[in-house]
């Protein structure tokens, strides 16, 4: 990558951060390992930029419609209560967008995932998905091909 | 509004939701009231969509080039740590974005504003802010004008 678009000790810079799904030479979609939340998607900006005005317009538009995509397929295939976006980047400020399925009976709905969970929730929140995760993945790269 | 865009019951169709510092014919901006979190704005779409998707991609670009609006005057007057921005939805399914300006010092800083609490506060944060709300606003309002 060019000059200034790699920082070191940044961990998004220096490692994937999640189970690659699509990769592409602006952006890279991951899907984060989360127990309670395993529809959980991040879209990292490939170079390093902290905040979403680092980007231009046209890469902003670029990089939102990346968002737009993931939230499409989990949409149409899981049927969620609600999809949660979210960039963050208080902990890691390499621009990501977190893009989460949310569902009624989840542990921590209405909450943010960041909020106090609300309830157990057995069996686990992945075998109650439409389907499983390597297909959903599949789902995600194909809105990208 | 036409039919559809207006849902009965809905707090962000039947209330401003905040104290409105801009206002289009498709969003407003609104800044909230937080103690704790006092440069906090909310770009609401005016007509009653759930998910970003619902959106057109010309209106999704139009939508987060408000945001990206209210973060530059964020980062311009406030020099925060960072910005977070999200679109949840799981209270009032009506889409809006938040845009929070966070500092190193804020009670929850690193953690979302949702988290945990991390330290106590004082004085209260709005006299640590670079300049009073009302100046804050007039920025935004004028970022749109």
């Amino acid at each position: 990558m060019a000059q200034g678009n790699h920082l070191q000790g940044c961990e998004l810079c220096e490692s994937p951060g999640g189970f690659v799904v699509v990769q592409t030479p602006l952006l890279r979609v991951l899907r984060i390992e989360d127990v309670s939340f395993p529809a959980f998607y991040r879209v990292v900006w490939q170079a390093h930029r902290a905040e979403f005005t680092d980007l231009s317009s046209s890469e902003r538009s670029l990089c939102l419609e990346a968002v737009a995509r993931v939230e499409t397929v989990l949409r149409e295939h899981l049927r969620p209560t609600k999809i949660n976006l979210a960039s963050l980047g208080n902990m890691v400020a390499h621009l990501h967008w977190h893009v989460i399925a949310r569902f009624d009976w989840d542990s921590h709905f209405p909450q943010p995932i960041w909020g106090q969970a609300q309830r157990e929730v057995e069996p686990p929140a992945v075998s109650r998905l439409a389907l499983p995760l390597f297909e959903l993945d599949r789902h995600v790269a194909n809105a990208f091909g």
